[in-house]
């Protein structure tokens, strides 16, 4: 497995009375992929907003391919597919342990702002990351 | 219905794969009808946080006595059943529109502080519902 | 305000430490706004499914366009802007209400499929809504 | 550690605007923290419910005695402290990694029912675990 990946359980309170996971729910668990993508090159979110950058969501996908039920290990797949002097999009690719096929893929786009909403540079510790990325997703 | 009632429809995300409400959205449920019971008495919570007042709760609690379902429409009835100087309780009872029984009752209990969690004196406007309330409340 | 809007109020539980309404909720306003909006023209999506017909959600997105804040009024307007064979689209304008301005737009893709997930054509008293729904949101 | 506490990283989406996680993700926590307990043990709640085995909550409650932050990794430490003929309760105690102190504590009742809500005497397998637990948690 990709060491970027991140695993979340689905939980009672993720299903709905299809007995599947409700579909607003993956945008919850792009939001922890990406947080733990960022945390897996040294990058803690929390001390971003600290120093005074905010990474708001500009739009959000996401298609859902098969279902996902109670109790499945979700595994997420996130990748950095876009870097703009101040926007970043990333990729998700949905997975279930130990099932075959992608379940879900999405997409969010984000800008630094800053507290007040003005568009900032990346800052320079993010964009080196996207080609230690590109270089780990080439061998997914 | 007393007028401080709050109705809320059970929707498709609130459902588990029981078929039913999740026990958890109950406390978003109190959390809304004590929103709105400030409102009836012309107190919008969002206006307090503005001038410095913040309630958080302190413990909470919930008893269910029968299963909620989709699309049921929920009612729920809050009382300010005691006031301190800075602790409030509410207690909430859940009935489900158009059925007999009530099919939880709850608590939660807060104080106000400010910004920095020290406790304050509950606002004058705030005291002075109490009364009203429970004359509201003695008829039902 | 066109009779098929919904308003829903932004509750604590929906804001998140930047202050704003978090950006999944907005899939679950489109929930809310899509299941009105069956009910206004007379169909219950519970008793579709009480019938066999379900309607997961094959794709969904949304555009954020202006942020959200706590106890604001959010008005949706839901469009069925195509209809398959078994597929359905619906597309989302979200307003504050009080507010100039779009604050969001979104969309969901749908299939009608039996409990079984094999897809089902759309079933007449659907498919008559849609002539209805065009000619009145030509009058936006 | 106790081998049978559950660690939850504390999302964006628990935060609100008091820039805290919302009372009512507790409870979601405590879910967890439940099912790993058991899965601790050997048993699958998922595969429980297989066989016709429920355990919907009859009453929850949380006590909140220190605020829990964005990014906290959240440690819940739940503990079977009561087993009936169908009825179990759980009670948990929270913390938070590297910090001292109890951030809150809680408690579920549940009871063990069919899908037609009749209560069950309590598989033997969970009775098993009872003793097991004390045990442990005598360690605590």
């Amino acid at each position: 497995m990709n060491t970027k990946a991140t695993k979340i359980r689905v939980t009672y309170k993720d299903t709905d009375q299809m007995g599947i996971s409700y579909y607003g729910n993956y945008f919850t668990w792009f939001e922890i992929a990406r947080t733990e993508y960022f945390r897996n090159f040294g990058i803690v979110y929390k001390k971003l907003e600290e120093q005074g950058y905010y990474l708001p969501v500009v739009s959000a996908a996401c298609q859902y391919k098969a279902p996902v039920f109670y109790d499945d290990m979700v595994v997420v797949h996130p990748h950095v597919t876009h870097m703009g002097r101040s926007s970043l999009t990333f990729t998700y690719e949905v997975f279930i342990e130990g099932q075959e096929g992608v379940k879900a893929t999405g997409e969010t786009k984000h800008c630094f702002v800053n507290k007040e909403g003005k568009p900032l540079t990346i800052p320079e510790e993010i964009r080196k990351i996207e080609d230690k990325s590109q270089a780990v997703s080439g061998k997914l």
